[in-house]
């Protein structure tokens, strides 16, 4: 891809994040974050909250799994990826747009909370797993196989 | 802060973070990430790896306990924060830089991993807690004071 | 401003920037960006665009009356500020939102185009001008005097 | 290019750009940009200067020719890219590492100046301008025929 709209938002899920799976089998995980921008009032001499912003985000494959697995309702979350605009004709004929992030990456925040992290080992149900070939569809090169080997670089300095 | 540049790296974790305190008491936590971009190459029509990119990163107050107590070497994480770069002289008298992340807000990342978030509840310590005032110092509209009384926010629609 | 979502678009004006003041006579301009992403389609071999995305940018005070004077429709901008979503309801009662772009800075792209640049005097106008003032309202820090005086800044190495 | 760290950056350039070529013949144009960022004392009650941030940014092909021909020392730009990190060893054997942004899109901001934007055509060197291909090679998507052919797109509603 060339060309698209990096974002990272930080914000709270409005909901349970629910795992569904495309006609070819393939995870994904829609949820939305709620973030509120907050403004500091010289007059008051306190921050106020402004409109908040409810981006809704899309996540495939192990991400989306891990997603359902770890994150719940109420819980603040960072995710980076890309900034899409989808459009649709109503039955009406009219026209329809929403805007939506296409997920990289996605992960709690520790600002609030703490969190214990798990590697995830599914057996036979790697095979079938899409990031585990060599040049996945979409957020390829995310798919880092030093990482799931537990590797973990060091600077050479 | 204005005309700041704001930066969101994912990488893994080049050692456990160490938490320290200022001579003030405020705690904070350094830590680096070794960020790995991939380039497709249409020779081999393969993925590779060009040269790691380690930044270090420095969360403040309960962001950098929270990072001590959750996160360790190897481990996967999304940082979004400002991208900052220091200048300092050498005793021999020459100019040195280093460029670094002021940490907004950091967790794990779950493409390769899940995670089981806990609240951060501290009791007493809470009271002495810089983020549990009204206008934090440095990253101060982080600290949404909703989130932390389990506040969701849902859309209204 | 804090907790706030930034975000930096490429694309293609629609239309001419229209300039506007508000009833208390401060300069606003919004625009809309074009931005169409490209996908690398390995069965042909070929790029190929993705659905364009539409952002409505809304820029304010001198850069406003900049964009009016100096961007055109169809031209290549850079435009970076922070995501926004606004919400109202409809005389029937039905909840709309609009996502949109706060613009702190906004310049022609040079990927196709070459530019002249010219620096902005504008005798008595300037001292009615909000961004004149030391501490400006909305995006503050972006006014940096020391620019305005022709200062360019010099690593010190 | 996958797992990138995108970056923009704002801030005025230290020096003329200068146009090189590669061995190969590419143009590729090296510049700096100074970035301020500034924080608002609440004791003076006055925004002040935090340490400068000098990044050099390097961009390719006729985006470079466009740089060298638009921009020099003490224009404020806007800059979008990735940032990259590149490692090398001295002859006297230390690791040595510097961070650069590859740039996609550069154009001067419309903050404090205004801009005449002109259609690059340059004939003959068209045709050999690896721009004009169907697929470049680094930032390949940001190379829009359509732009270049005067399209503008409109959103359809």
């Amino acid at each position: 891809m060339a060309n698209e709209t990096p974002l990272t938002v930080v914000g709270n899920l409005t909901a349970d994040p629910e795992l569904k799976f495309t006609p070819a089998g393939v995870a994904m995980c829609r949820f939305t974050v709620a973030s509120t921008p907050r403004r500091f009032d010289k007059t008051t001499n306190q921050w106020a909250d402004s409109d908040p912003m409810f981006l809704t985000c899309t996540a495939w494959r192990t991400a989306a799994e891990h997603v359902s697995e770890s994150l719940a309702k109420g819980i603040r979350v960072i995710v980076t990826g890309r900034l899409r605009q989808h459009h649709w004709t109503t039955d009406a004929g009219e026209h329809r747009s929403m805007f939506g992030l296409d997920v990289d990456e996605v992960g709690p925040s520790l600002l609030f909370t703490t969190a214990t992290v798990t590697r995830a080992t599914r057996g036979a149900a790697r095979t079938e797993d899409p990031w585990s070939t060599a040049a996945p569809a979409r957020t390829g090169g995310s798919a880092n196989d030093r990482t799931e080997q537990g590797y973990s670089e060091e600077p050479p300095f």
